[in-house]
């Protein structure tokens, strides 16, 4: 199995991670800016399958219409050139001062108007690019100060925003669907839908919420110390997972945007395995591209910058290759059957079981015999050390 | 005002807080067991509403069916003489060793029966003891190793497992109410349905989510660094906040469970706000009992557990008086408009406006000018610190 | 008692902060530039003691010698004519991309040397400029992968670094002490002496310690999940708390820098206490300048800049009103008795005890009774009750 | 290369680990005691070389005299068939009611005695059992409330605490060296010496400081967020890594105690690396055993304890095997070479500079380019993926 990445491989990074100049709190950009049509170029001869852009990674704020046109233009030359796909766009309602209480619950309606009026434009952009996907990470949508939101108009405002363009998109025709990506702070001090659970349960309250779901991204769950690979689950389980951003993170902290795999290695070994394999039992299958949402370390310059767009899908190509093989191990096989975790597919109760049926089970209480059902040994530790023994390669 | 509290205030407390006796991970009991008679008494005179219990804290797990029926009798004369409520009642699934891998989602199949029959059998004493709601806390419902569990399928065992108890409860005709209580971590190194978020996404996959909802904790949101004034906003926004756990944490750690207001004291102000006040442009609104889920300091001695559960009422009634203060004082109204708190409330479309109709606005988009629009003040820190001026009694 | 500020508080404020554009990672300024002339003046009729920058706070990094003559001219004009002092004045050792490994540790041994004149060349001016005290955060000293660093090495060059401009300082006969600010992350993954302890631990490894010492901040423990008040206190006890950082933070997250007691209300209470009233058995007294490292929102314009600055100063001196209330309560001389905070002042041996007249005391160990020594109730939750009471203004 | 384990890898485990019966704030045990006779023989069975353990480990709290010499004759016994050490022995200051609220920090002067005797007799045991190391692990010595405890005078106590005991070991003549193992929080809110820089710290500040030193323990670095190699380094670098814990911990949250390299395994890949390999440009070298501090899963019976405590040492035996590896491929050593690892280990001034002679070279300042410099790449994100692509065994 090689780890050279290829199209077929479905990798997509994100115009502004190999965009990424360097400015953070505490500095100035180290990197000079990249041309969009240099990164098409660059992230194709290295075997990715598409990119990915924010209306403003690609078109500044204050384009006039004939700059938009001549770097669209060149843009659309090179992806043709290169056959590079554009499978999803978003649209930035966070760098511009006018957004710094928000885009959808900004306090000033105008702005909110201002905000629809952004997406939808960029809609239009993302339908003509042939994007299948259209991410919203609302990271201005948020508070410091628990005084200065009203939370529950603050969803309705969002609810309503979210219709607004979702209904858009079915005016159109677009064959677009939105995904929603969490993320529980930075830049506010408290971001709304903060995680995939609150996403998911925010999707559930809208009216076209048929052709809207999720955008998790690896750190932005581990920013609040939550399991990644249970946060996609669930959201696969939902029928939500449209889009991923996989990334690196380390612990709870701000966000690192570290390369695939060089934050919480385990976790990411668990993610390909879920992403390559699916659940034990069967079920949910995730589809659509791996797309890296990272930043290429501020130390780095452009040798470093193509190196880290490489070692993304390297990362991922090594992952996948181990995770194979710990799926086919017998004695993995084995433990997995020992640690009951294909009994966890059976249903509880048996086929057609009424609960007058399973409170006349003696079995199941009155005789059952805790103490002795306590004594099982599930055998987890065994079966992560043979997890981690193919992630390592040792087996 | 006073800050004495009576029961038209509805404080009510867990039988497992007063009776804590302050076993820890590396620690054995510092107190003596509480009889749940005197418990009944003694919250009575400190002016409670009602008590509530997972079944093990009043009848022991192997209790017989006549040291059952003793301890109920009891129990029952104590609440006519003192005239306590139970409103609420929850089963433990997570101290007996036979639910070490969890209860509805346990790897094993015969827990995962008898788990079910055991909530069963605890929501025929719920109903009789008059209770509303019934709380589920999954907290052995997890993982330690992502390998160790389907993931999707302990989705679909939970799912399946509430249900069938909340049809259980429709079956007999019961007044309750489910309320799921989320928390992200310990005693599982990773938990299901880890935020409020999470646990309001399960419900809607529920065939018997309508009267399925919450009961969120203070802390356990706190423990993820979430704020927990959004999540419970959310809840109510989504109609499903059933029942509430108030206690306190400090930062992200274990589960310190510490009195109401003893954690994060500003965010118990904005916590006390919202369930008294409501929010600044109406909406949904919390009718049930302020609950008290905490532990009284494993240092204290009885005189220091009661003095404990008199701290929670006291705080939490000085921060309903300075909430109270903080609404009607006319400086913190015009605070509000100022930062637009109230304009949130208004709808970002105009009434029937259309999409159509919005891209026809040019002042929207077109000639909006985002640069004069981006020069709004919003004067949040003003307005937080009025509302810590009121907190702090200074105004 | 008033809430006024006077010259008298000592209060004093980072040029930075006032002067904060409202940059982040993911925005642009919201705010047009300080004049530091203006940021004198305003702060001086607010009643702030004195303003402290770093060099480029002041001065442009590329500015030339006559530009750096006519901003001094202009800065000390202002503070002649408004009485403002520079009690404290800092090097900006990371803006600049050739910072981006480091100053004093970066793996480029001709950045180290640059870093180190550029140290060297602010001292100067700190002394003519009348500062006491040098402060030297080290935000960019560190790593975001464990293999890029020679930590061993790190410690060496730091440890060099900081004795050879501490060994300047005492060539030149400056009046200055250094103030090392420790801080666990961000910008970088792990930023090298992350918290107190470690900063204390690196100052004993010093040639020239003597005249090195801390300066925490609020903020930077606690986004470790420490208590900030253990932390400044484990400094006075080691003689090394030369100067402080005031400002707020919520839980463990990117580095908020909130307005003083705008974070966590409880800890600030506990910190003015010890700055104002001392350890309850005495000890050593913190005699520094009352410094705010903070930033306004980026909500806010320039109105909320100065309400911002404004409400540190009164949060802090409406917390000396309260601190000073709670010690002088009777009720809680009483209480901090009984809990044994005074009998903790009292040495474990007796005045002259050796080991031998310790291991002959019978009553320590043979004769003592455990279990009835348990029995002791430390009343820790009621004076914490007391605390929050008098934080409340409530008694 | 081989992953069994054999005594000379000095591979360690406390008996409180494979003897960890499952009690958890959730729950009573999951497994029976374990007779420490039959934990010597298991460990030697699996190739460990000593083990350790806590007095009330071996010795229960209200033995009688007899009750203890049987014990100790049994236990010596198994030790001299198997050839098994006891290379540490520390003192349980935390479990019985009576240390409540800590022993040397008790605010009870009559606890705080008994405490030091309880050590003092411990000590008499660990020297006769040929340990060389004394642990002290503080975990009681904290407060929940910045109230309840006079920071300064418990400092003082723990100065006045940790030297009588260290000068009773001297006295004695014992071949003892003291440990302390700092923790940030669990089971206190706060815990004295929270992290290895400040016990460090405190080291520094006692009269017997030269024979006391650390063990840190990776979950207790982590679970503030700290990095643990950052932190040995530093402990090595000050000659104070007396000992050291190794196990896993996954992000901030309670104490998990899982396997070592079951949490973060990267982190666990540059510890063994360090440890093994010692810095790129040498200096201090870690010498004393490797001992486990870990808790077997709870869902686990004795079968899985004894996997788990094999996973131990094959993750150790395993990443040393690729540790060693990564220094030794040339393609390492040249990236290390470029991006500055060595270049660090080079002092910033030449052998002999003055400050006079680094002011007088203009090429230090006056004439350094910054812009030209900082365009340096570091190359970081390479060295990394080398590191993983070693780790996993894909080189």
């Amino acid at each position: 199995m090689t780890t050279t990445p290829s199209p077929s491989d479905r990798f997509t990074f994100g115009l502004w991670t190999v965009g990424w100049t360097g400015n953070d709190p505490f500095g100035v950009p180290t990197r000079a800016e990249l041309d969009p049509v240099e990164a098409v170029h660059r992230l194709a001869d290295l075997g990715a399958y598409g990119i990915t852009f924010h209306d403003n990674d690609l078109i500044p704020f204050n384009a006039t219409a004939s700059e938009r046109e001549q770097i669209l233009k060149n843009f659309r030359a090179a992806l043709a050139e290169t056959g590079l796909k554009v499978p999803m766009v978003t649209t930035n309602l966070f760098s511009h001062p006018v957004f710094k209480d928000g885009g959808f619950t900004s306090n000033d309606r105008s702005i909110r108007r201002f905000a629809l009026r952004k997406v939808m434009a960029n809609m239009d952009l993302a339908a003509e690019m042939g994007a299948e996907t259209f991410v919203m990470w609302g990271g201005r949508e948020g508070s410091e100060y628990d005084g200065s939101k009203d939370f529950a108009a603050a969803y309705d405002r969002m609810k309503e925003g979210v219709d607004t363009v979702a209904g858009y998109v079915k005016e159109k025709g677009y064959n677009l669907r939105l995904a929603l990506e969490p993320k529980p702070n930075e830049p506010r001090g408290d971001i709304f839908l903060p995680t995939v659970g609150h996403a998911l349960a925010f999707i559930n309250e809208l009216e076209h919420g048929d052709i809207v779901g999720l955008n998790p991204e690896t750190g932005h769950e581990q920013m609040a110390g939550l399991n990644f690979n249970h946060g996609i689950a669930q959201a696969l389980w939902a029928g939500k997972l449209f889009h991923i951003d996989l990334n690196g993170q380390k612990s709870i902290k701000f966000d690192q945007d570290l390369v695939f795999g060089h934050g919480d290695l385990t976790s990411a070994f668990f993610t390909v395995d879920l992403l390559e394999n699916g659940f034990p039992n069967g079920g949910p299958h995730y589809e659509g591209p791996r797309h890296f949402d990272y930043k290429p370390s501020r130390t780095e310059g452009y040798d470093g910058v193509w190196e880290s767009a490489k070692a993304n899908m390297s990362m991922y190509l090594l992952l996948k290759e181990r995770a194979l093989s710990f799926r086919e191990d017998p004695e993995v096989q084995e433990a997995l059957t020992t640690s009951g975790v294909f009994e966890l597919g059976q249903p509880t109760l048996a086929a057609g079981e009424s609960t007058a049926d399973l409170l006349a089970d003696t079995s199941s209480f009155e005789d059952f015999d805790a103490d002795k059902a306590a004594e099982r040994s599930f055998g987890f530790v065994r079966l992560n050390q043979l997890a981690l023994e193919h992630l390592m390669g040792a087996r």
